[in-house]
């Protein structure tokens, strides 16, 4: 990075939150941000606090998004950017008060907690010259990249099969923890339990690398844990357009998994695997010859990969260097935007609209597991 | 074994044909059966020469299987049990043959092509006082007989889900050779193309070990490789009796998968995971603590897989060990048979019963495709 | 094998011991050899009791092995081949035996306990028609004959490096067992403890495979559980003919290693990678390409390989499979001789020769370490 | 971290260096340093424009390190603490100048190029008040923390084995490249070619997590490829006080080997085994007990590892993490330093005595590889 630092404000990320450490370190792995306002809590003193904490400005530590939107917006030095990385209930209204105020949002997933907010946040998104990112970071992992490209490149031939699967075990029993409150609670969660908070990361992650667009779903959602409101483990069977199928399992009740993340895709010609737990290794088979691993930075990984690589091989880079990818990405973006140019074609981060599709998809599996497992389409 | 071995036929597994090999080493690997008589193959002259091969007196090698059973019947020395290893379309036929002179019945799954062929060999063992034992030889593992048992301790808790894959490459393309020819044709293998071959084993296993009994199935199938007859591909979720869920995925066309025949089952007290190309590992969680790795014949594996155990740990015992166990389990069940004993409680071997619901997934999972993946329930 | 099996008698291997049991399975798996007689235990009334645990005729059940020899030698259909799998320090006179009288030999490893044992029983065998086979096994896993054709076939290049490791830990602590007993003591294991044992193999292993000559070694030998006379672990950096270099740990007080036998062989144009635990995969790096998997029975596999697997890939052949190996190869060459032919350049088992390279390899190891691991010759 | 960042300066690091760019993330990562000065070339030009793309200002960006350190050391806004990120032979001049002003130094790894120079440093920074940072990055893995903390707490007993190695295939052939050319060259990098640059990692990680002291060791040297002045491979025996035994192989010559960097200990009740490659898992077994996989900021891991854990588990966190712990405990000592209190034992990271034990480390392997692997002592 050559150009100054994006200035950027953050909306959520108090002291007692995980998500929001995650977005400041990947904001600055790459020096591309620098976090100079927040409104980092609902509650005024810890926001002001937690904003003493990051080394804020006082002046620039706000109770509120909203008043954080409009005197930054006004301020010569104003954020240019903000992470949004709230529960989900909150995402469409403080993203509307930046978007309509010309800030870049980056936002955290899911895109909201309902249907229609989810609708009028892309109608925001859309009446904003302002861009809009989607945090599904996993996208930015380098073998991720070397696997859409090979996709893409043909090197699996037509595509058959899509098999992935998020497990985590977390919540295998009651859990009254903070972060297990939201998650599990339909007014600020959403719809979606697991298929909200992982189940849409790994649909995103099959989409992207196979650039496949999903067809129809038949889910069958289950709440194992006695009164848990939302959906804690969910099976659902796919179909994409062109005939490929496919199945995505994600489950917060399997003991021994922690972010089991695995995706499979098999075509006529060959096929990959890749787990996010060991991140730096893709293994290839092309149909009649031996497995290969092909390493981050190895021999045998191409251009879109050596992009968002780092440092070589066998030294493993991790969850928060791809996370920081998404926000460079998101940098390059905003550059270019800022220099009123086109962004390269190589900048690939998740928008607003696959922001909708996830939307899309937890509705159509509570939709589909409340028909018993019917078949339904994307709709929204 | 301090006893005699038992004398044993053969129906099938002439000189090109593969599982009839692997029931002989099986056969012999413990000492337990002794090979004298066969009908290795329809054709006279590929019979003859296979029995020639195997060393088989000339006047106990068959043309045809009932040749065979009417004059073993009547031999003072002759076979006490018989291994039928034809191509599904036959297992009726054969082992009627054999049931009906009382002798026992060893024979490669599926149980039939046929469902009505499976429920008039139900009759057939039913009205015999022989035994049948039907090799699905991945519960002879002892990492299986060891999952077994935690699950049957309540080492992992109520069971909430079962996973369950057997997964394939070498149909990805059209393929012709006699393995390929008679598994993809109708007439000789059945409804079920992938479901029939491998899907029944990963059915099979995963009740073997979690106790459950399957209640219904909504099934997607697909035939990827065009001009193919049957499935080579299939998803299935299924639901069983007492509220667990699972999944199973069987294929053909997963380009870089051997035999990856993987089973993972989750409690709420924990979860274990096991793959069949390293059978001597069972990975367990105990939910809250780390996860351990048990290994055949290691610390922390407790009487049911010490009881099929050979050889201490670190030594790999692999596939035609196991196999080898089905062969001694039935061993077991023939010596007490012929002493007229109760078998005791620890033989296990997969009975007309599994072979029956094996023939009632296949079923099933053909019935749900053809209704777009709806639930049924197994009948037959 | 179409012909009839060789009759086969066994020195030792009575009800209470291990390896015994080991060698008659092996001896059956493809149903080369019968075995017929047996010495099998130096207590009259344990030998009794073995022999007809195993069927054995009691006639051919004898108290000592030179009686055996005697009688078995004069029967018209007396054994041609017996298995040796006593403690060590019995090989030698066993051996010699049934030498003398034109009797194949198979014996367990390392060749003898001691040293001038081992040059007299060198001497037995060259002075007898007799074929003498050691029971090195691990050098009948496929994937060991694979890799040892890529190292012929130069796909590896000018060797470089050999880097084995043979790694258990059941000796950690004071064992009073049998099994620990015998091996823990000089008299019946000879000079060596954890290389005598299991450092010979490696050694034998890493020779097979590389085809280089070991020139010098440099050993530190420690024995450390209190009490102890024998090593119990052992460092030792070795300097092969032609300018390899390499290191061999072998350790028996290594907690978490059961039977952790690995090889690597590093040339200046690729690099292998193998373990025993999991011993149907190879990993073979070309230098500036991917890592690719090799598997038993798999593509990429050559005919060595081809020859020893009895399988399709994916199902994996163990331990027992590669023993008998070793067991088929000396009924090859057995058959052969019997015919007055010359044995196939393919068939390959350990000989006397490489039983007095493993004596010499724990001399060496003796002698280096008494002085301060001074680079010692093979000497004998 | 709640405090203002640290003003760091560099020196090397340019545009095309390497090591430099991942100082620079490793500084930035936690927030706790602010890179505000440069003397990143012996090249004013690249300086120039090396700095420039960092954006730091002109007027901070120097042509040579002793012109940064007189004039920092002067400005009331000066660098606080400097990073030397050059080839070994510059450490020692860049570092003394710094010292003798009061800057703290970070300074890549190994010392110096030559033991006088060690020497002579080691006397700069007793004679300097400042802090002395050398990056062993590989201390600040979690699960290595856990490992030492395990060790230290008695977990695996009395401390018997320490195998090390760390191996890659980078060198295996003939290379041209900028990295590869000092890394070669016994002016610029000193006695010791891959003992220098990465068996001293292995050296130095084996101290850290066993605590123990090197008394004397064995090393046979080579140099594979024709025509390099330094060793690309050795095998190195070692003695410890107390009676430990251990070898340490490092190689830049086995091909299929990236950073292969892992660390086996064992003692009299356990064992544990660690892989850099995939730096979150560590292996743990307590004697007679299953296998534990222990993950970074999983189940079973304690407060040593917490302390440097920046997300859950199942999201890995790699090298740049490691390296940005080391950072972060120097931020925290040069804090404690400027508030002129005493810094918490919890903080670790490695001194100028680890890197005059380094040195003293490589020369020993020299003396004792030219006199045929004599055991030496570390001397200095």
């Amino acid at each position: 990075m050559t150009h100054r630092p994006i200035r950027l404000g953050m909306v959520g990320g108090g002291n007692d939150a995980f998500i929001g450490g995650v977005h400041r370190i990947a904001a600055r792995i790459d020096g591309c941000f620098d976090l100079v306002a927040g409104a980092l809590s609902s509650t005024p003193e810890k926001a002001q606090a937690s904003g003493a904490a990051l080394g804020l400005s006082p002046d620039r530590t706000y109770d509120d998004f909203k008043a954080m939107a409009i005197r930054e917006a006004r301020l010569k030095d104003g954020i240019e950017a903000v992470a949004i990385v709230t529960p989900n209930h909150v995402h469409y209204a403080a993203a509307r008060e930046f978007l309509k105020r010309g800030i870049h949002v980056i936002c955290d997933k899911p895109l909201t907690a309902t249907m229609a907010d989810a609708k009028k946040l892309v109608k925001a998104a859309n009446d904003s010259d302002a861009l809009f990112v989607l945090t599904h970071n996993y996208t930015g992992y380098p073998m991720i990249r070397q696997a859409r490209e090979m996709v893409a490149n043909g090197d699996l031939g037509n595509i058959r099969l899509v098999q992935v699967e998020y497990v985590q075990d977390w919540l295998t029993q009651q859990d009254d923890s903070k972060q297990a409150a939201w998650r599990t609670d339909p007014e600020r969660s959403g719809l979606g339990g697991s298929t909200g908070d992982i189940g849409t990361h790994a649909f995103n992650l099959a989409s992207f690398v196979s650039g496949l667009t999903l067809e129809s779903l038949s889910a069958d959602l289950q709440s194992f844990v006695p009164g848990r409101a939302l959906d804690d483990n969910a099976h659902v069977m796919m179909r994409y357009e062109g005939g490929a199928r496919g199945t995505l399992w994600c489950s917060q009740v399997a003991p021994g998994n922690e972010n089991g993340l695995r995706l499979r895709i098999y075509g006529d010609k060959g096929g990959i695997d890749w787990h996010q737990e060991n991140p730096t290794q893709l293994w290839y088979t092309p149909f009649g010859e031996p497995k290969r691993l092909l390493t981050r930075g190895g021999v045998g990984t191409g251009d879109a990969a050596a992009r968002v690589t780092r440092i070589p091989a066998g030294h493993p880079e991790g969850y928060l260097e791809g996370f920081a990818t998404i926000y460079n990405e998101a940098a390059e973006a905003i550059e270019a935007h800022r220099d009123g140019k086109q962004v390269s074609a190589d900048v690939l981060y998740p928008t607003i609209e696959d922001g909708l599709l996830g939307m899309q998809f937890v509705d159509a599996c509570v939709r589909s597991s409340k028909r018993d497992a019917a078949w339904v389409k994307l709709a929204g």
